[in-house]
């Protein structure tokens, strides 16, 4: 088995190969290089190589990777071909887009239930999920060894409910609230920062027009 | 007028430090300063300062800044303060939650119009926005000077969006869809995406199971 310690920056890599590995324009191929996957993806060659030769030691030099194994062996890597039990806090629209977004399970990702203590929301189903009181949280979560929970509440709500989810046993956070979450070490938060990339894109026009000298 | 270029990195921290600042528990404090900031959010003391004082030349030795000027001041940093407007493509669930989100304005974002070519969607509003057929992207991008598009499409998709879009102008691209995107110099794609995050928790919860010698 190879060795699973990569870096963070192998690892954000390793989705859009996975991805371009499955792409319909390789569907008749059956071998696979670093250097066609570097080639479409506007990536260095001995990056990509060096990231594949992370995952798969299968690689034979002119040839490359059998495509098909390749795939099975990164979706083993990222933990995408073993499911992944997760609750969803905050039943709002956000929660409910997640709740009904068909991608997940291709991911690994299966969202069992979504809780919230909106009164309007008791007893009510998103996609085929349940929505359940807030009180429910621990004990599902302890019954069933849930370990990923999914905060989509208002901000000023988040750490409340983070604390509640570590509290129940969650060891890593996927966070879409506007917060910075505190948690004890050990726990991981992965952001998925709305705010972060609206200032990334607002300064990418900003640059662009100051240099183009046409700013408003 | 503070210097604009500071680093990606500082870029994303500011959102977390306007977010603090803003937060219920600063909301009767007039003074602010980097070590309060610091401490707040578990980062380091010397890089809240060199952020914020490159945000914002008002910092007093021992006082710190007054709270609601430097929070104006990160605002106008981060454009929040200067409302961009944006196109939508694809009023699947993601694109009609995005659509919904009432959270955009306050970061200066205006989703105008969605585009989807489902003729089931054709002539619909979703959160008082109208879903357009995608033949009237390029006007509507062009006639107001639209230079934000948002792709939430499949990923199969979103290639040939991202190009639709670019020739109609857009400038910063804010892609969901789980595609690499290809685009020309100049233009920046923005990438939301869920693949990642997911191979990143997986990842975690192996770690941490590998380590407690309890993997199943």
């Amino acid at each position: 088995m190879p060795d699973r310690c990569v870096s963070k920056q192998t690892l954000q890599r390793l989705p859009a190969y996975l991805n371009f590995l499955k792409s319909a324009q390789l569907k008749g191929s059956k071998y696979v290089s670093a250097t066609m996957v570097a080639e479409a993806l506007g990536l260095n060659d001995v990056v990509v190589r060096k990231d594949l030769s992370a995952v798969s030691k299968k690689g034979r030099p002119k040839v490359g990777y059998v495509r098909i194994e390749l795939i099975r062996e990164l979706e083993g890597f990222l933990g995408y071909d073993n499911s992944q039990d997760a609750v969803l806090v905050g039943a709002g629209r956000l929660g409910q887009a997640l709740l009904g977004y068909s991608g997940f399970p291709q991911y690994g990702l299966n969202i069992l239930a979504a809780f919230d203590d909106d009164p309007a929301l008791a007893g009510a189903e998103v996609a085929g999920k349940k929505v359940l009181p807030m009180d429910k949280l621990p004990g599902l979560c302890r019954r069933v060894g849930v370990h990923i929970g999914i905060i989509t509440v208002p901000g000023e709500h988040a750490q409340a409910v983070c604390d509640q989810l570590i509290k129940s046993g969650i060891l890593a956070v996927w966070n879409f609230a506007n917060a910075h979450l505190q948690v004890p070490e050990g726990i991981l938060v992965q952001n998925e920062n709305m705010a972060v990339s609206l200032a990334l894109l607002s300064n990418h026009l900003k640059e662009r027009f100051s240099t183009k000298g046409s700013a408003g």
